[in-house]
């Protein structure tokens, strides 16, 4: 590993690079490279590589050989550039040296000002400036900024040494101190330097850039980094480059100033120079938020030639790299400097928005323009969000408590609670809840739940509230480190502020901004998303995938085909079962249906037993056939049981009918009855103890003697596994009256519905099927229904016959399966769980997302869809399915089906479509253009 | 399809077939052909092919074209042999037609005797005979057999007449009739068949012939014949033979007779004619059972030349067959016939003697002799059984009551029980039960568990109580029609005889044999078995498969040895946890678990963040860690965890110094924790009444407290799904005090006993892997725990460490899994429940009993191995294992290890080595063998 050939190229300098090199010079370098070859004022610099900080890893923190004479030749031309000297006294070269990798990770790195400064080239700076104060100030910057950075003394220590001196001189700002001050601020420093390594503070220049250029490498692996990289699925083996840059000043005067500016607004994405601009500063004042920058439009006023060189070379950039570019400039004595362009981070309507534009005003392709907003940011834009004038106006009052980290989106009011327990009593009454934690752990999940709204003190992206809001698609603002919390007490502070349990307060899970009182909230509509609605109807050509959505209701159903759903892939029957109506018909027919079906199949066999009976046997089979079917005539269960069958039919036709009303001309998955009927029941643990309080009050023996039945009812029906048991397929298969029920309804709904001349295209999807069997089965039950339907109504309508693909043997068994199902949908939600054997309810709240947190599971399989597994499966079931019926349609329906990396997975592996939330229908109609797009790429 | 050529060859002469030709001619047709050519006194006749059985249903039942031709064609020769005229009044021949399909089905097709009769032939049959009352008895029996068989007239109706006339005559039997009675029950007999049927009964022979043919056909697929086949998976498309023979009469006299015989006793084995013969009869009166047969032997003393005779002819037979024959003979006048011979049915017992016997003998070769022997069957060898001696004594007392299906074998006594609830009660009484039912349903299955035996009068071998018992291992006489079951008043009869509720019975299920009474069962020594272990010893000559165990304790461990398993493939740490003494320990551990598991993450965590602080964060770290220190180290549960940890450590140390003990120079694999850790708490129900209860009574507020505080963990605890929750390697890598507690365990007595020694193999599992990193985080921990032990004992023992694969995404990702594990153990139990998606706790009393018998699937897949579903994971799970690692050692430790077809499949797929129940151990070495040799033959 040691024997790196020192002959490698670790060093570039600005001249020599270009945009092409972003995975060597990483960001920054390409960026401040490009600028330079393209002739805009870059100081001069060089970018030590990406590689280099990889072989510094590899070689256990040294250099590679033959790096640093690379730095130091790179130096040395730079000073032929900048006319100046590095550690010259006369003739003082400063430099920057920043981190910059490929991918943007703003404020996880680190970076030092003002190196290459010791009391020789203080005084070379002072003479040539003419400023003793601002060389001094110089300094102070240095030596606070390289000790915290290099040698790890908190800044805190050096913050109260100016604070200190600040107080002594009555001062109130630090420009308010002389260089006096500043004088014995830096000899104090030095002090403290001493006092805390032992060492005085390191004079030699190259010394100062070695030890730089070491820390910056190691803040790659830093945890705040690494978690960065992780939250952003960033690979941890990039690396990180270093560039040394010759110092530039704001801060020389009223001809000086520095700022940053977005070639178009990040937040509306409206075309227009956007940005802030401070005078006779430099850049950390303005991060530093001390002074309140201007508008960069004062910069016009200011000094209108500098404005207008730079406006020139916004557009340059603009026009070079065909996207909004953010960029940081600096001002010195009256010469424009730039420092960095990038591509601007923008909010999800500015990236919609500027995508379109650009594509309008010539400067991408439509393919360009997909490719420019990321297929999930566009949720956002559907969710409700804060009305921007009322968070402006309590902003404006004062109520803005603090900022943490975006952790989940979305906006949320509500009052603030701290215990998760509290949480779920008020929330209980109707009201809206906040949930404020020091950080949570997997026993606050129930609180989580009940809650709007998640805010934690600590913890950053994949901290655990963050995990599971983002999971349960709750908004939460996680490592507000402004926040003190005590749960003891019942209240949070900010600052001097105190929160106490009940006030109101918003959180903005899209910025991570806190703050107190209410913020009413706006649901964005979409018929007025112009910009969206065009991207989408560009992804809609690109696309392969069909996009269709879940929706059980008509409502839900109109929704999605707002926006922009082909058809509903998954119709649950079951949700209907559950409305209040209709719950104790449905309650009647399950405790009928024990004894209803097996005096049913009771007849069946003792009717195949007298039909194979020999002559002798005959008498006495019918006697029991007789007998049989008297029972069965008098049974009050049999009358309960298709009593409800027949209300349900009706209440089942008239659901059907509105959602094949909404959904005219396009076809509409209607998936059986799935769930086992106990989730119908009331529960038994709750029965238990009604009975046993009953049985021991013994005041009303009627009373108990009923719920005791219920009870036995209900007992007999519980399963210890109800996942993996008598539900799905196997439900119409043991009773055979709820699935005839079941498809009468939706052939008569499409029958009448077509006779009014609606076009209709049922399809009828059979869930949980293992074994081709069962499917045959069915199959062959609805074949008479249909058969009888037809006649009854007198129209007959085409409709298609297909299963879910959501256990492993189905999907294994996909060639003997397709014999009978017309189509495939794969529910991949279950299809995930018996996989992996994992109980989704049970796992999240007790393992699963430990297991994502500890990287044991690279992610939430349940969010983000397992390639090598259940993909695997998908594949199989793909290859086989078609294998015997070429036209097989294949779509998905689990949660998968909205999310962008399995979209992806979907398209690679052939299917015909995606069904998702409503909401997620956009975002699905995006993923699946990117699929092809990204397809397209990969067969080049 | 009506297209067949009439020149196809559907009739074969019995001298034209031969043993080769059994697919066509059935086994019997075969036989009497294979005995015509060999010289042995056959009566002449011909077989209709089971091709011509097939072409008849083809045709919607309708002889192929040119059949009938070809069968009037062969009957001319047949009369030519015979010297006799079919319908001839002067010289008339007579005919049997029978049945016989390829694979033996006693009595389940149907025959018809003395066909050709009419008033004419009567009369030449008298004269010919010499004996009017011979020829009349004849023709009776003729027209009661044909009306049966052919027209579907109940037989009890003819009875009732030949009852009626016995009665008028004072006759006591059939023979005490004289000709004038039996000539008016003939003429009595036509008159109902004219009034069943509204025609008179056919005279003309070649009618007569026609209609037995197509009766013999159609009785292929009575509901008895296809039952039969599905129990005895014998294809449906085979079709029967039809046999047509020159009748022979044992009725003629003193010097005729009639019997059945064996090369063979087929109870014991011995080598020693064995089998009955009556004078003066036909087959009909030995299998009715009116007159006792004598021995065989008595037919030396009667007629020792016919004995001669046959005995040579008998040796010819098995020396030609090389197998024991069973073999149906009539002596008509002194001339013996030879009218079948077939491979004896045998006990398991017989089969296994005979088998080894043979290869002593030099018949046949081992390998044959292990395709002689049902591995299946030798599970009965093993099982308690009835004392011979006791079951004859009460035999001889009377206590016989009947015989029924043997529906699944070994042997129970208790008490008569009715009701499936009050078996419970009783059997937790600690009673012995045996439930008798009039028929089973799924309502039942509780009963059928808590009962010793089930007993049902109605149903066959695959009904509801036949397929429970089966599958749970019990005895089981299913079908005993004799039995009249009275539910509500507590009582069954059989004849005349009364047996009521709580009298003691014993049910024989190996023999379908009832009886009054208590019979003591012996254990059978499998040291004893000396035919067995030879033929086992020849087994493992030829198996390449290897034949391990699963067993937990060291006593089971050590029957597994005796039985010559070759390693332990299973060895489960939870059942030692359940174990009385230790169970508050266990539960101890449980309960402070969450806490002190909490406190630890907490510890980690911060420890974490304090090495990933930034300087100015540090001093705020610290200090919570601090806190958080100091709550650790002040914990109760802190101190019980450990506490109770410690004290497991020394028992699993102790259990598994037993087991290794005993297991000296072979591999025990043992599996770390399994169950989710809920199981080993009281039960919540319980635990919820009993604080319901004690809220409600007020009366011990300490005792509430306490409970409540329990019932609240074992709330946190519950899961929706327990099969799919924190159980398997999820608990060890959430737990890891409890892995490294077993890992220490293991290791320790591996070490020790090492020291002391003894060669100890250990192999460490690691349960419900899904994902490769499990297994790696897992195995980190166990390396560092090695090196412990090892240090801390001074040896160092080879260890294994390997997975079950268990979860489909293990199959799925095996290759990965791969490069951790050092061995596979598919858990097929678990694989078969997550591949359906079926919690067999759940399913098999809800569904899949019901499944099975519906066809839906084609058997319990938690019986018998799916192949093409889970047996498809299991081959690339196969392939992909040893792709990353080619010596993977790959074994089955489900259920199915110890399935012979199961075992056939792990054969074919490569596997190392099967582990089962010790039980079972002898007959996956049989299986082992015979799927080697299958193998061997199909590569031919």
């Amino acid at each position: 590993m040691a024997t790196i050939e020192s002959a490698r190229r670790w060093v570039y300098l600005f001249t020599q690079g270009d945009t092409n090199m972003r995975d060597l010079l990483g960001g920054k370098g390409a960026g401040l490279a490009d600028m330079t070859k393209a002739g805009l004022p870059v100081p001069p610099g060089f970018t030590i590589t990406t590689e280099a900080c990889n072989q510094y890893y590899d070689l256990g923190e040294d250099f590679p050989p033959g790096m640093w004479k690379q730095a130091i030749d790179a130096l040395r031309e730079v000073e032929r550039e900048a006319g100046k000297g590095f550690g010259d006294p006369l003739n003082p070269l400063l430099v920057s040296v920043r981190s910059g990798a490929k991918f943007s990770m703003p404020g996880m790195m680190d970076t030092v000002l003002n190196l290459g400064l010791n009391e020789d080239t203080r005084q070379g700076l002072a003479r040539l400036s003419g400023d003793e104060r601002f060389a001094y100030d110089a300094y102070r910057r240095f030596i606070q900024g390289f000790s915290s950075v290099v040698l790890n003394i908190d800044s805190k220590e050096f913050e109260a040494i100016l604070e200190e001196t600040k107080e002594r001189a009555r001062a109130k700002l630090d420009t308010d101190l002389t260089a006096t001050h500043l004088k014995d601020v830096v000899s104090r420093f030095k002090e403290l330097v001493k006092a805390r390594t032992g060492k005085g503070f390191p004079d030699d220049p190259l010394e100062q850039l070695r030890l730089a250029i070491k820390a910056v490498f190691a803040s790659w692996n830093n945890k705040r980094a690494i978690d960065y990289r992780n939250f952003n699925r960033i690979p941890h083996d990039l690396g990180t480059a270093v560039n040394i840059v010759t110092m530039v000043f704001g801060n020389m005067g009223s001809d000086s100033g520095t700022g940053v500016a977005f070639t178009r607004d990040p937040a509306t994405g409206e075309k227009r120079l956007y940005g802030e601009y401070l005078t006779n500063a430099q850049g950390e004042d303005v991060v530093a938020g001390i002074r309140t920058p201007q508008p960069i439009m004062a910069l016009a006023q200011e000094m209108p030639q500098v404005y207008q060189q730079f406006v020139n070379i916004a557009r340059r950039l603009e026009l070079h790299y065909r996207d909004a570019q953010d960029m940081e400039f600096t001002i010195e004595r009256g010469k424009l400097y730039m420092l960095q362009t990038r591509s601007a981070k923008r909010t999800a309507s500015a990236a919609v928005k500027m995508a379109v534009d650009m594509v309008e005003e010539g400067l991408i392709t439509k393919e360009a323009a997909l490719q420019r907003v990321e297929a999930n940011q566009i949720y956002q834009l559907l969710l409700p969000r804060f009305d921007e004038e009322a968070k402006d106006r309590l902003r404006r009052q004062g109520s803005f408590l603090a900022k943490g980290l975006n952790a989940s989106p979305g906006a949320a009011s509500g009052k603030v609670v701290f215990h998760p327990g509290r949480a779920e009593e008020v929330a209980s009454r109707g009201e809206s809840v906040i949930l404020v934690r020091p950080e949570t752990n997997p026993d606050d999940v129930h609180g989580m739940i009940a809650a709007k709204g998640i805010l934690t003190a600590r913890g950053g992206a994949t901290s655990h509230a963050a995990v599971v809001a983002r999971g349960l698609g709750k908004p939460c603002v996680a490592g507000c480190e402004a926040l003190r919390v005590d749960v003891e007490e019942g209240r949070f502070s900010v600052d001097n502020r105190v929160i106490s349990e009940n006030e109101e307060i918003s959180i903005d899970g899209t910025t991570g901004e806190v703050f107190l009182g209410r913020i009413p909230t706006i649901d964005p509509k979409f018929s007025e998303e112009r910009e969206l609605i065009t991207l989408l109807s560009w992804a809609d050509e690109i696309r392969r995938l069909g996009v269709w959505a879940n929706a059980d209701y008509p409502r839900d159903a109109a929704r999605a085909r707002e926006f922009g759903a082909e058809g509903i892939g998954l119709c649950r029957t079951e949700h209907m079962f559950f409305e209040e109506e209709r719950l104790p018909i449905v309650r009647q027919m399950i405790l009928a249906a024990p004894e209803a079906t097996a005096l049913e199949d009771e007849l069946a066999r003792l009717r195949r037993e007298l039909a194979a009976a020999s002559e002798h046997q005959k008498g006495e089979v019918k006697k029991r056939l007789a007998e049989a079917q008297g029972k069965y005539d008098t049974s009050h269960k049999v009358k309960d049981y298709y009593g409800a069958l027949a209300q349900l039919l009706k209440f089942q036709t008239e659901d059907f009918k509105g959602i094949f009303r909404v959904m005219e001309g396009k076809p509409v998955v209607v998936r059986l009855l799935d769930p086992p009927l106990h989730e119908f029941l009331p529960r038994y643990e709750e029965l238990l103890v009604e009975v046993t309080e009953l049985r021991i009050r013994g005041d009303h023996p009627a009373q108990l003697a009923e719920k005791e039945e219920l009870l036995q009812a209900v007992a007999d029906m519980r399963e210890a596994n109800p996942m993996l048991g008598l539900r799905g397929c196997r439900l119409g298969l043991m009773n055979s009256a709820i699935n005839e029920m079941q498809v009468r309804a939706i052939l008569t709904a499409a029958c009448e519905l077509s006779k009014e001349g609606i076009d209709v295209r049922p399809e009828i999807m059979i869930p949980l099927v293992g074994h081709v069997n069962e499917l045959r089965l069915v199959r062959e039950q609805l074949e008479k229904m249909v058969k009888k339907v037809t006649e009854e109504v007198g129209v007959m309508v085409p409709y298609k016959f297909g299963t879910m693909i959501e256990v492993p043997r189905a999907a294994l068994t996909a060639d003997e399966i397709a014999e009978y199902a017309q189509f495939f949908s794969f529910g991949t939600n279950d299809l995930t769980q018996t996989t992996f054997a994992i109980s989704r309810d049970d796992a999240e709240g007790k393992f699963l997302l430990q297991y994502v947190q500890r990287n044991i599971l690279p992610e939430n399989p349940f969010q983000v869809l397992d390639r090598k597994g259940v993909g695997k499966l998908i594949e199989m079931a793909v290859e086989l399915g078609r294998k015997t019926r070429p036209d097989l349609k294949i779509g998905v329906c689990g949660e998968h089906g909205g999310d962008p990396s399995s979209i992806e997975f979907c398209h690679q592996v052939g299917l015909d479509y995606v069904s998702c939330s409503p909401f997620r229908v956009p975002i699905a109609r995006l993923a699946a253009a990117q699929a092809a797009l990204a397809g397209v790429e990969r067969d080049r």
